[in-house]
């Protein structure tokens, strides 16, 4: 071993023993007579010294030649130092040099080594080894790798088995984009990598394993938004015997576990909302439930306070909400006409933007008093529970579209009144997915989750009614601060079922046998019910590190392009192994 | 839950207790006033009673309506068992069934899922959910299971922490053939699947990660043989700031602690073996030591006892090489006749075998005793410490070929001998292994472990002194009962060494700057001296297990030609998908 200890580990009760150190020079400062080192590794950073007439010669001739990032075996004897670091866990000490080893020098590095970087995005990707070597990245890997850690703990001790599925699988067309592999052996033949362990999760069931889970890498070859990774890792989990109360106590449980280890939290019981209800509320099924806002509907299903007065805009639609923004009312109109062009950004896309403005003083202004009495505008008020300080932001048009923009609308709300904060969690089941959604452009029905989603029993005669759209879903997804983090579903157990849903799929019977075939056939021998989730394993890593992206917590991510531009991955591949494998490029 | 109790769970102190099981109907016993079932799960089996006139009629109906492999939930009342059951975890009780719900019925499996099937391996592949539910199937899957938590366990108590590397790489012509994977969004360029993860491991050292690990699934594209399968997963390890004999020291740490808590096995101090004596003494660099029979030169190096009695076979070879097989003198001519046959199949190759019998008696007989007097032939005896009573096998030739034909008559010996116990386990490290060896048929040097193993401080001059055959590198192998399980190496930290390597290894400059650039750039910013190893997981388990193929370690494995019959993958896949990725099929 070239070191005694680490360099975060020396303490007062060391001082006075020979150590031997071996790290990175994050730091020299030469004073001239004195130089002062800090020996960096992963675990911390000691402070070497050094005084001219007392250490070697050549040891501070070693030190003046080295430069950051200069790999060093150092020895020297524990001293009390002079000016402590309250800061530093090896703050009281520091170690007086004696001896030195240059072990590798280093070129200056093309961004400093600090937490607060000088390096670009790009740069940074490039030398991802010496980006990792920062502080602040190099714990988001240590807290994904604790994560992994006490999720296993936590799965282990309730019977869980981690089980390695393939990853050359076989291509499905649906779902997402599938990454192919070309079998040398098979020629014209290829495998695929999984978007999930999904099918193989369920014939484990089949063959009793009964409480399966796997921290598994998968695969989906989409067009990279800033927050994918073509690879990414998901907790993978399935139990037999169990409805869908078992796996949402089971892995509440999990959270509940981690956010404790992990965070040093302790969540409350985490609170459930239908799809339906997260939809009417906050127009979105993953909802931001850390502030308020919810949606009113001043003209919908269950009340109109604005028809009839002559305002064709709120009269021609089905649907006007409204969100009212606590202590906004001092938005000045030069704001509100900002807001408005906010929504009307084809990003978000309303028509425009109506405002109801209850001042402190109590009086009541709005974009649309020309059309409205103020005791109509106070029934709004009313409505929206805002009190003398708001702001009621109104938009309206075709509903769904409607609640989209409005949800839009009270993230950015949110966001601008603070009302977001990374540290503050809020945990939220969604429930009571519908089973199927349509799909205009293509015509047909699609299965929300996945096709192996049981409908619920109670819904289960509106799938043999043909009233599609109805039939909810023994489905639910785990929602932190309104990130989706992970989802699941009781699945098909039984042959005919399954049968019915590719029909209403749309897939034909050869088609459905040909690639789900070998799973229909598993459940004619004996399939348990059985139900399952799975969790994004990258999101939640870094939900839990506060950060916003993903890729700070991949230890080599790719970048929107789907390249690892350190390796200059992917690249073309010499002709004879394109001739191996069967295949030409185009 | 579907059940209060699993099937492995209810014992005499639950007895009056009601209960409700679910699980597989592994036999019924219909005795007619008495009707037995054995319900299975993967926790055991529970006995059901059934009583006529005592339980309710249609239940007694529904047992009988249902066949094995049914799927059913039992309620029930635990009763004491007339005739108790030693050998079952719940053999002393039973449970009075008083309902069943039948919640899935099931096919005649197409085979018998009991330890001992009727079903052949291609069968059970592609029932290999049924398979799965067999007890020492499963129960290898859970030694994994086990294996790798107590892994897991082992590391992180050091500090190792694990990091994922990504499955999306580059391909590298040198080593063994890669799976590709076309990018659809950088049209004609291909990822790789990574044969393991090794340069990413050490790039993680540069970034000052220290202690890494990981169990990971690495590919390999090449023609199967009965052991290999074309996804595998490996233990990667890898340490910072250290020397070879620390990662021998925790390395050997780990397979202690596994041995311990998987097997209950207290192991010896691991032995150590130079490649150079493993090679003279058993003509294998993974000799199986669980057993002498070690290799006795006759002629060769040190001596000769062989030349100028005439017999030219002899004279015109450089190696003569014999084993004592002890106790074996009793072998009949017909006997060693057919091991003759045995050494010359083409497999082995040897020209021929000539034996000694030292007899019972004293006297002594062999196949040569026209060229050799007595005298001589006891002096063979002797040099191979031959007793009354064993058998000496020799063979003759050139002397890399003669030591490989007599390892795996060695070995053939061994096993006819019952000297290969499964439960009997041998593990030593293999140390000093070459740096390099010749390719006669591609007439240049190639790596022995990999281009990133370091040489021996003590042979580096012998690099610049061009005398490539003698070096020693500082790479190690750990072998268990005969079996390569785990292999690693101190690697090149130095940027000028790497290169070197390189260009020993016939790469140009652009070449190796094209493929390995990244790695050795990040070598001039201040790489530490790092080393490591990585284990065949598979393989480790399936020696733990006591099996020999590591097929029936992986869930699901695939055949010989790298089908996975059970999905029947890999498959054409359709012309638009073809075309999005930018080939053809050949």
């Amino acid at each position: 071993m070239l070191r005694s200890h680490t360099c975060g580990e020396l303490r007062p009760e060391n001082l006075g023993q020979s150590v031997v150190l071996s790290g990175w020079i994050q730091r020299i400062r030469d004073k001239g007579g004195m130089i002062w080192v800090d020996l960096r590794d992963r675990y911390g950073i000691t402070q070497l010294l050094l005084e001219e007439g007392k250490t070697p010669k050549n040891v501070v001739q070693q030190v003046r030649n080295a430069g950051r990032e200069c790999v060093v075996q150092a020895f020297g004897t524990v001293v009390e130092r002079v000016s402590k670091n309250p800061n530093l866990a090896t703050g009281e000490i520091e170690v007086r040099l004696e001896n030195l080893e240059l072990l590798n020098p280093a070129k200056l590095p093309p961004f400093l080594i600090e937490d607060e970087t000088d390096g670009g995005d790009d740069l940074r990707m490039k030398y991802r080894y010496l980006d990792l070597r920062r502080d602040i990245v190099r714990k988001n890997l240590e807290l994904r790798h604790s994560v992994a850690r006490f999720t296993r703990q936590y799965l282990d001790g309730l019977n869980f088995i981690e089980v390695e599925t393939p990853v050359l699988i076989k291509s499905t067309p649906e779902g997402a984009r599938d990454f192919v592999v070309p079998s040398r052996m098979n020629p014209g033949e290829f495998y695929a990598l999984p978007q999930s362990p999904q099918t193989f999760k369920q014939l484990l069931m089949v063959a009793g394993f009964d409480r399966y889970y796997q921290i598994v890498k998968c695969f989906r070859d989409e067009d990279l938004r800033a927050d994918r990774q073509p690879e990414f890792t998901q907790i993978d989990c399935e139990m037999s015997f169990v409805e869908q109360e078992d796996v949402l106590s089971t892995f509440e449980g999990l959270i509940r576990n981690l956010f404790r280890n992990v965070k040093e939290i302790e969540l409350p019981e985490i609170p459930r909302m239908t799809y339906a209800d997260a939809m009417r509320k906050y127009g979105s099924d993953k909802p931001d439930i850390r502030f308020g806002m919810e949606f009113v509907e001043l003209k919908g299903a269950e009340q109109d306070l604005t028809s009839g007065k002559d305002f064709a805009v709120f009269d021609g639609v089905a649907l006007v909400a409204a969100i009212n923004v606590p202590g906004a009312a001092g938005y000045t109109r030069k704001q509100v006409d900002e807001l408005t062009e906010w929504v009307k950004r084809p990003q978000i896309g309303a028509k425009g933007l109506v405002y109801v403005r209850v001042n402190e003083d109590g009086t009541i202004k709005s974009s649309v008093d020309k059309f409205y009495s103020e005791e109509s505008l106070r029934s709004w008020a009313t409505a929206c529970g805002a009190a003398a300080g708001d702001l009621i932001l109104v938009l309206c048009g075709e509903p769904d579209k409607t609640r989209k923009q409005l949800s839009e609308l009270r993230l950015e709300m949110g966001k601008r009144l603070g009302l977001r904060k990374p540290d503050d969690y809020k945990v939220l089941w969604v429930v009571d997915f519908p089973l199927l959604e349509y799909g205009e452009e293509e015509q047909r029905w699609f299965a929300m989750h996945h096709p192996f989603t049981s409908p619920k029993p109670e819904d289960i005669e509106l799938l043999a009614a043909g009233d599609l759209g109805k039939i909810r879903a023994n489905a639910y997804d785990l929602v932190i601060n309104g990130v989706e983090v992970g989802g699941g579903s009781v699945r098909i157990y039984r042959k005919d079922l399954q049968k019915t849903m590719f029909t209403v799929l749309g897939f034909s019977e050869e088609e459905a046998q040909a690639q789900f075939g070998f799973l229909m056939n598993a459940f004619e021998y004996g399939a348990p019910p059985h139900a399952g989730i799975a969790f994004g394993f990258d999101r939640l890593c870094s939900l839990l590190g506060g950060v916003d992206s993903i890729r700070d917590f991949i230890a080599f991510p790719k970048n929107n392009s789907g390249r690892d531009v350190m390796i200059d991955s992917p690249a073309p591949i010499a002709e004879g192994q394109l001739k191996e494998l069967g295949i030409l490029v185009r």
